[in-house]
């Protein structure tokens, strides 16, 4: 740690440190419009790869984009009851086409419209309205199409990325003849998530099924990855809906089978947004500020050139610019190791300790001194913020692949050993409650459940403790007992934790 | 033309054609919410290689990606007011924040803001309240970001593409310390756009100021790229704003100089949107369908195979799948060379005829014979339906650089000779009338230009005809004689063009 850390630190107080080291790495800050988010360029920058990353994904599993529109109308919206319950107290509405001076010389709004539109907070209904135009028969099935978008949810309470009245995001939305292929279809997307966060955004996450009270608003199975942030806190990072045909029978989608039977698809939709982002900062972050797996940074390396007004600035300079050459030649998971030279004004201390915060895996500050010796030394964000090691920039070249992977693998491997420090198998109601008494987090409680909505809703309204997923077969290795530690009757593992 | 071409023609009624050319190529379609689009997946796939091409050379000019709230407060966006005059018409505007049951038992608007905000029409008032932040001293400058994003115009005739309430744009925002700074901005991008047009889109089009009653409300000077439709008609196809100080002063932007002043910055604005995709319809499409350059194309090449249902199936679909992947592994202007294979279940002729509708570079059929042969005919969207060329496919991988980069000089050579067939030098205000009388369009009129807005206004009115713009110098060979056609003052050359 050093006097130009992030304050507060981790261990003082985690939120604000959170706040802080989205601050100091530049990545967004608060509009003057309530809880929505300016992204600036480096968080957009991350936003992008991600993006890339899914994008290629989505297409690798048949998927293809398309475009909804922003606006859902309310009696669209309102024809799948629990759906719209769902989001009615978070719905922005527009009620007017255009604005007119008033009396007092000011603009107000104007021309009433028949009927309000809300801005999607999500788009099955207005997605589900097309397709029933364009489902006629099971040769028009699978339909698997996803939207990047930005979505409206009037959250009260906001904070940057992790909940933010207007977010982007990616849905998914897929039509299929028969329930098996929709449910497929849900794990797959499941499968392509989970693979994304653990070996692009090294995130360890848990599969799982989510229990009745935590599903979606209308689906009839709701899958989740769930994540631990460094404060033993709970994020679901991403989540994939099997809404068996509650939206087909709300929209009308029916098509003509094989069987020469009249039919009702099965839908399912899949999403992840920017609140990744926010997870993303939480699971690696340390007190220096920002840390960013490879895989997922804007830039991998930044090249500061130290520079000293005189003759030697030119060798310098032109080092700086044959690494950059040399390296972004080189492939790094579908893309090219991407670098970047500062050559800003500024106090060498300052502007080093600039990219700490920003969390860039690999620094290399170029001296004269280095121009002679050939040697470059090469600071990895994972470790101190002190340490260099150094070497010739043949070497560099040849191994910055291994190097950033090597990063890459470290980040999931510290991140999983601080997640399964926090798993804590508990056996009885009292150990639940000793566990998560008080304001923090301690981590996930792991044990059998058997309990309903009424006893969740209890325990979350007692405790601030939900139920975070039922882990799927093979996610975790622990063993929990037969019996429900609530109702004594037999239950199944559950993950239980303090949630974002 | 064959009887599955688009009905009706071009020459029949050309306004008609556009639609059926979209819904032919199922490219897009109008949605239940007034006058949004819901761009399908092939449409979708043109703005995603559209984006690509533009996100790579903003960023080579050195521009980053940012994101901005949709919502602008009332009061903000009234601060520029010649701006919020300019959108005041065409506004959505949020009023509520939740919805609620009702005595009816039904959802209404609830929770009334207590500022209304109106959804993005733009976004220079929300960017540069952000601006002022941001920037303290020259050493903060430039300033050159972009933003992907959907905007809202209120537009009470819509048409697909071409002018619709909802559509995706790209929005660059920009701030210098000097206006010279600014301004050399400001024709870069236009440049960037006027280079993309031509080299990908194959659309000849004119760079040119606008005069000051078709500036972008608050501009000091709007530069245009202006195309010409297929009917003569004129379309804006992308524009670049020099701003001048105006939005520096109302949101408050200044900066400490070297020379110790406080002085305020100078920004830029720059947009293209979805509306280019119609320009490219209107530009290349023809009474089969639409035509898509390959520059842009999100796919290059479909391959049909010929099924019979026998044995000789097996290796027709081999050699389908051997070409698509030679064809893959070649580069293509920074991607490569996109294949699908259709083996849909359906009759061979209308299976071609709608890859033939979609615009598809290069159809190729491969049948029994052709497996024996060796040779597979190819057909190219830019030629006859009937027409085929028969190559090896070692001829054909070869070759398909080559190939697709004919079709995409053709395209631009066909449209160039078209629009400059149409290009009519004017000298009199009798011959401007008579070239103008009537409904349709004959193509742009050139003429000397000293006229005001009141002329332009009047003009509009009376003959639908607006000033294009002032064609940059180098931009047209014309020679228009130095007096204004309508006021006989010293003039400069203009262009004359009724507008979508």
């Amino acid at each position: 740690m050093s006097q130009t850390a992030i304050t507060p630190t981790r261990a003082a107080n985690f939120p604000e440190w959170y706040q802080q080291v989205i601050k100091a790495a530049d990545m967004a800050e608060n509009s003057s419009v309530r809880g929505c988010m300016i992204i600036k360029p480096w968080g957009y920058g991350l936003w992008e790869t991600i993006q890339r990353i899914l994008d290629r994904r989505f297409k690798e599993t048949g998927h293809k984009n398309a475009y909804f529109p922003l606006f859902i109308p309310l009696s669209l919206l309102s024809k799948e009851a629990e759906h719209v319950d769902g989001f009615a107290t978070e719905s922005a509405v527009v009620t007017h086409h255009r604005l007119k001076k008033g009396a007092d010389g000011k603009l107000h709004p104007d021309g009433e419209l028949e009927e309000p539109l809300v801005v999607r907070p999500t788009s099955e209904m207005i997605i589900m309205e097309a397709y029933a135009r364009w489902v006629q028969s099971y040769r028009d099935l699978p339909l698997l199409i996803n939207q990047w978008a930005n979505v409206v949810r009037w959250e009260m309470r906001t904070r940057l990325f992790l909940r933010t009245a207007e977010f982007l995001w990616q849905e998914g939305h897929t039509a299929h003849a028969t329930a098996e292929e929709a449910e497929t279809e849900t794990l797959t997307m499941l499968d392509v998530y989970a693979d994304f966060m653990r070996n692009c955004m090294a995130m360890p996450v848990i599969k799982g099924r989510k229990t009745p009270a935590e599903r979606f608003p209308g689906a009839e199975e709701t899958y989740t990855v769930e994540a631990m942030m460094q404060d033993g806190k709970a994020l679901q990072a991403g989540t994939s809906h099997f809404l068996g045909q509650n939206f087909a029978k709300a929209a009308g989608i029916q098509f003509l089978d094989k069987d020469g039977q009249q039919k009702h698809v099965w839908t399912t939709s899949w999403g992840v947004s920017t609140r990744m982002i926010g997870g993303l900062i939480m699971t690696h972050s340390d007190d220096d500020g920002l840390v960013l797996p490879p895989r997922v940074a804007p830039s991998h390396v930044v090249l500061l050139p130290i520079l000293k007004g005189g003759e030697a600035d030119a060798a310098v300079l032109k080092m700086c610019d044959d690494i950059k050459a040399r390296l972004s030649q080189v492939a790094y998971h579908g893309r090219v190791v991407e670098v970047e030279i500062d050559t800003r004004e500024m106090n060498a201390g300052e502007r080093k300790w600039e990219w700490v915060k920003k969390g860039i895996p690999l620094r290399i500050e170029v001296g004269p001194k280095d121009v002679e010796s050939g040697k470059v030394p090469v600071s990895r964000r994972d470790r101190d913020a002190k340490d260099k090691t150094f070497a010739a920039v043949d070497e560099l070249v040849g191994g910055i692949v291994a190097l950033l992977d090597d990063i890459q693998s470290s980040l999931y491997q510290r991140a999983l050993a601080l997640r399964d420090e926090r798993l804590q198998v508990i056996t009885s109601e009292d150990d639940f409650r000793a566990y998560f008494a008080g304001e923090g987090a301690k981590g996930f409680a792991l044990c059998a459940w058997a309990g309903d909505e009424a006893l969740e809703k209890q325990l979350k309204s007692e405790l601030q403790v939900t139920t975070r997923c039922l882990p799927l077969a093979g996610e975790l290795p622990h063993e929990v007992g037969g019996t429900c530690i609530f109702t004594g009757k037999p239950g199944e593992l559950v993950v239980f934790g303090k949630a974002y």
